[in-house]
């Protein structure tokens, strides 16, 4: 990984701005001084604290913009105002001009999500867009989509997250051929399951090569790590995420009261701070940080809005990956080589 | 509530079947000795259990049935070969002869479903039941549905959750009128919320006297008890209960594991033993178990399949907190409400 790879920012979003942004990108250029940066915001306030970070300006492109994009704005509203001026819409406007090779936002997700569409457009046979997260698991890292970006879903989107997860999950590690499951429920026959019962047919049936279909997940496996890749709609998936997040905080608060209800209980967490930084560093949801957007023309990262510069980092990084190894083209071969054989099934010329 | 209460048992259902069932009875007679039982069972594998039991036998009927629905049966093929002769119909069937107040199971839960659809038919104005969860949060309790009856639901569909589950509310605990909030994401503008934003809008224009509507909550909202109820349908519901469970193991592993992996650590737990066992006992999933299907008519608890003697006893008593709070009747008064409301609203005739 010797070449250069560029990373354009959008330094308006998320609920700090720049402040984080820059320094996110810092930490990433320490990690891989490799990296250079094009980065769109407001002048007045992105260039003081880029100026006082001397290493990272050697590396980047400053590029003024009319407008940033605020949080809590309406994705159409977003689109109207801010195409072709704002931090946002440039910073991935880069990605489609080939001046970067991914785009990391901390800002608004519905308005990313909006722009991104409207400015790269989705890939040549995704039906639409889905977003991935990373999710620890006690054996590791799953990829989990659609996160949000739709509610519902038919079988042939489902099938298509599944391809793009997976896709995904081998530009992500090494793992040549990642097990993907289908989030569903245990009981049987209960009314509303076509699309997943269908997309599971259908999966189990095209034995990709780059894929291996395990079958039905529940919740539960989520956090076991069951499989590489869970696939779900975005309601659904969105929900999972943060329910999950949530029970998270709850037992750290639960395990935060019960440290401090008595002088023994203080005392024996001293002695095991240390096991207790640990557990601390596994649950840290900054190491995990940056959602991909995937069926996209191009690589784009949503941070979390409410990282720091650690956090913002992982999703810079994350952004790397998927573009040094090639997510655009996996997706692309691999939706290539399932409609291929889709189509020779119906047309029974399997040999 | 000096007046007995009947519970009636499927004996059969379970992983371990009738050992924890009639266990689980005997521990909550200990609790409320005015409980009654009927049991349904096969003969020779309850009634050995039953006579080593005497007190729990001195207040309970047993009734020999042919059949025992396995718990991986599916729930069609159960219905047409258990209906009538099985344990679990038999059960079902005492709370609609009125010979029980409440049916427990801890059997196939797709089986119960099914059966006590159509043994108890839906209660007046409900178009589907659903199933509702004890969901435990920083703050105490709060009711999940649906968990898993159906997959999808429309705008009536939710709100017909939020009043059940409202009433449900008022049956457990003295809430006058409790929280109710919809399970929604975040992110504005996503397609396929029409259903979700419609109840939304019904409910807050409603102004119902027995349930104070809330507003969208997310994922993150369940663990923190930010509302009293939350409705969502189905899938999401199941995923999310799942979900929870499924974070809750893997950072009991993780605390686990730190706290093994050296020898000051170890001691540091030894010392917090105190403060450890009071976070299990919080996290103790037995203490929540039985989920209540609610929108039928009559009370049935569906009881966790591998839960213990412990477990089993807390579904009895959710059974036993339905019926002499006068759940059924709750629900068939605030549906009426609702439905006079939209009425006058309909017609224009609000005063």
């Amino acid at each position: 990984m010797a070449a250069t790879l560029t990373i354009s920012l959008d330094a308006m979003g998320g609920d700090s701005g720049p402040q984080v942004v820059l320094a996110g990108a810092e930490l990433a250029l320490e990690r891989k001084p490799y990296l250079r940066f094009e980065i769109y915001g407001i002048e007045e306030e992105v260039l003081p604290i880029l100026k006082s970070l001397p290493k990272l300006e050697a590396v980047s492109n400053f590029h003024d913009c009319e407008i940033s994009i605020a949080m809590d704005e309406k994705p159409g509203k977003a689109l109207r105002k801010g195409r072709f001026k704002s931090s946002m819409w440039q910073a991935i406007a880069a990605v489609k001009e080939e001046t970067a090779d991914a785009c990391i936002s901390a800002g608004n997700t519905g308005a990313l999500m909006a722009m991104a569409k409207f400015c790269l457009r989705t890939q040549a046979g995704v039906d639409r867009p889905a977003m991935a997260a990373i999710w620890p698991t006690l054996v590791g890292e799953s990829i989990v989509l659609d996160v949000g970006a739709n509610i519902g879903a038919d079988a042939g989107q489902l099938i298509d997250f599944a391809v793009m997860g997976a896709a995904m999950a081998r530009a992500l590690n090494d793992s040549e051929k990642p097990t993907v499951g289908l989030l569903n429920i245990g009981v049987e026959e209960v009314k509303g399951q076509e699309d997943v019962r269908e997309a599971g047919k259908i999966l189990r049936e095209s034995d990709l090569s780059n894929l291996h279909y395990h079958g039905f997940v529940e919740g539960d496996d989520l956090g076991k790590g069951t499989v590489d890749v869970v696939v779900t709609e975005g309601l659904s998936g969105n929900i999972a995420l943060k329910t999950a997040e949530g029970t998270a905080r709850q037992i750290s608060g639960y395990l935060k009261a019960a440290m401090n209800r008595t002088l023994l209980a203080r005392l024996g967490y001293l002695l095991a701070k240390g096991a207790f930084d640990q557990l601390r560093e596994k649950m840290d949801p900054r190491k995990v940080n940056g959602a991909v957007m995937l069926g996209l023309n191009g690589v784009v990262i949503k941070s979390h809005g409410g990282t720091d510069a650690e956090g913002f980092a992982a999703a810079i990084e994350m952004g790397h990956d998927m573009a040094a190894n090639g997510l655009l083209q996996k997706i692309k071969n691999d939706l290539e080589q399932f409609n291929q054989l889709r189509s020779q099934e119906e047309t029974g010329q399997d040999t």
